[in-house]
């Protein structure tokens, strides 16, 4: 490795093994008994006062700033509630970090800001603080900002607690807002049609979840799409999965614009949803439940399975079986 | 305001207004009876289980990435972890967001990682998690970090709580680091000599003084130097402050580039350095003690005075007098 590559920030294998080898010699990686950067998870935990302390930081770099569905401002909101909400807390407090280029349109900048406190107010999340600068024209592309969001939960979900038996299921379609970024850059933004960015936040619909019963393992579906989020699972709660490619929700346009880009969309990013492990037992009443609130596409997707720990197969509607990999190389640069 | 200028970034006065301009019509400003978005503080909190769970989270885009004394991932950890330190909270936890360019250096990241992780270690902080993304060759200059660092208090520290009668600290000489990193950007570092930035976490400072006896108010003495913290203290408590000028330990160094630069070091950044506004019984005693564990400079440099509330005097050794008001303008751009 003598260069940094766009792979290595795509969310993909590249990614872990960059992180893993700047980052894995380090001695003090959790707070007593709480989540850290072992676990890899989607949000850290300082378990406190008999509760746990969540949180998650991100930086968002999404390209184009405006989009369909959402702005750079609205997403850097949502990715990172999202990382605390999968965690099983609720967020209550948020600090945001905006990086911005010299020149850069004040109204526009108002635009984002608004877009994000929007989210914050609809969430019933204080925005606490945060920092502001500016870089020279020429020195960073628009704007980046990150966000910390802070929560509280009563009990841990993890992405490691999928067990032998447990279905998998997804809150709604899959791959929305991948497919609108990647179209974009790629100069198809004419394809885009109706389709919007899917960037919304989760807490709901892990409450909603929350209340038939123990979820095993959550995860938010973002860079590496469903398949990274899938393979996470498996990889690390030491279980294969058996997913039924005709369960999984896609849109018309997303298969329409993946078609057109070559990509697979079980790889796009989707920003405002989840998978959820839960008992069998309890599956159906948790799709049910979140149909009853609106979520209309969530769907039992499949199976987790003993053996072959962290392989994820995808069985077409013909019975055919195929590899679900972790993404590797650029994917999409700039997705979130 | 039509566009954003480098002045919005520096720090200062249009720091202030834009920030306002942003944020203040958000309504959810605070957790329960925490420090949020309303104080402007260095910190924010989060009273819970009977504590602080106190927060800080800033992006560092310093120009240039390795400066004598350090480096950006140095500056990242110290950074953040004094806006917790001077809440009065110790740090426990941290997460970073690296923002990367394309092209970068494998080996150079690597260095800057570890400065900033070398930090974390010596100050026994978890890290918990962060962010990892690459963006195109060109659309970032080379490398932007955010960092959060949370930290535990039994009280809090405010930059507001200096009380008439009160003496003004500084823990060590001033400008230091901003010295530094104008003069690199100014093409003069041939003359900086042995000079180094003075970048080092506050936390051992502030602890010395907590167990002299209470701290009325504190201050890391970041963009705008000295003189944006006298202010900003000044202000926030109401009062106004008589500053000894001849009483400002300078280095020799610093004064020199000072006047080379055309700018005046009680508006350089110091980021090793605090400002403790304490009981003047107790002054002398917080002095002794930090000078006896090594931090030689401390100095008493002025008084805390009723009224004319938020105005900064500064008496020069011939007695003159005059203001020291909060910088305007550019100052210096990407300082952290």
């Amino acid at each position: 490795m003598n260069v940094i590559t766009l792979a290595h920030g795509a969310g993909g294998k590249e990614t872990e093994r960059i992180i893993k080898s700047l980052f894995l010699n380090y001695r003090i990686r959790k707070v007593n008994s709480g989540i850290g950067l072992d676990a890899f998870d989607d949000g850290s935990t300082i378990p406190f006062g008999g509760k746990h302390v969540v949180v998650s930081s991100d930086s968002y770099t999404v390209d184009p700033v405006f989009f369909p569905g959402g702005n750079i401002g609205k997403l850097a909101a949502v990715g990172s509630i999202n990382d605390v909400a999968v965690m099983g807390a609720i967020p209550i407090a948020a600090l945001d970090n905006i990086v911005v280029e010299e020149g850069f349109s004040y109204n526009q900048l108002r635009e984002i800001v608004n877009s994000m406190l929007e989210v914050f107010e609809k969430e019933n999340i204080a925005l606490l603080g945060g920092d502001f600068k500016v870089m020279p024209r020429g020195k960073i592309d628009k704007i980046v900002i990150s966000t910390t969001v802070i929560g509280i939960a009563d009990s841990i979900i993890t992405d490691s607690g999928a067990r032998p038996g447990d279905y998998v299921i997804v809150s709604g379609t899959v791959g929305d807002h991948g497919a609108v970024i990647t179209a974009i850059q790629s100069g198809i933004e004419a394809e885009i049609g109706d389709l919007k960015s899917d960037c919304a936040p989760v807490t709901r619909i892990i409450q909603i979840a929350k209340k038939i019963g123990e979820i095993h393992a959550a995860k938010d579906i973002t860079r590496g799409g469903l398949a990274m989020a899938l393979n996470e699972i498996a990889e690390k709660s030491r279980v294969s999965m058996i997913i039924e490619e005709e369960m999984i929700p896609l849109k018309e346009e997303v298969i329409g614009l993946s078609e057109l880009l070559g990509i697979d969309p079980l790889i796009l990013a989707s920003e405002g949803k989840v998978v959820l492990i839960v008992d069998r037992e309890r599956a159906e009443e948790v799709v049910k439940s979140l149909r009853r609130e609106g979520f209309n596409e969530a769907s039992i997707i499949g199976e987790v399975k003993e053996g072959k720990p962290g392989f994820v197969i995808l069985r077409s509607s013909f019975g055919g079986l195929r590899l679900l990999d972790k993404p590797i190389g650029e994917i999409t640069p700039r997705i979130c």
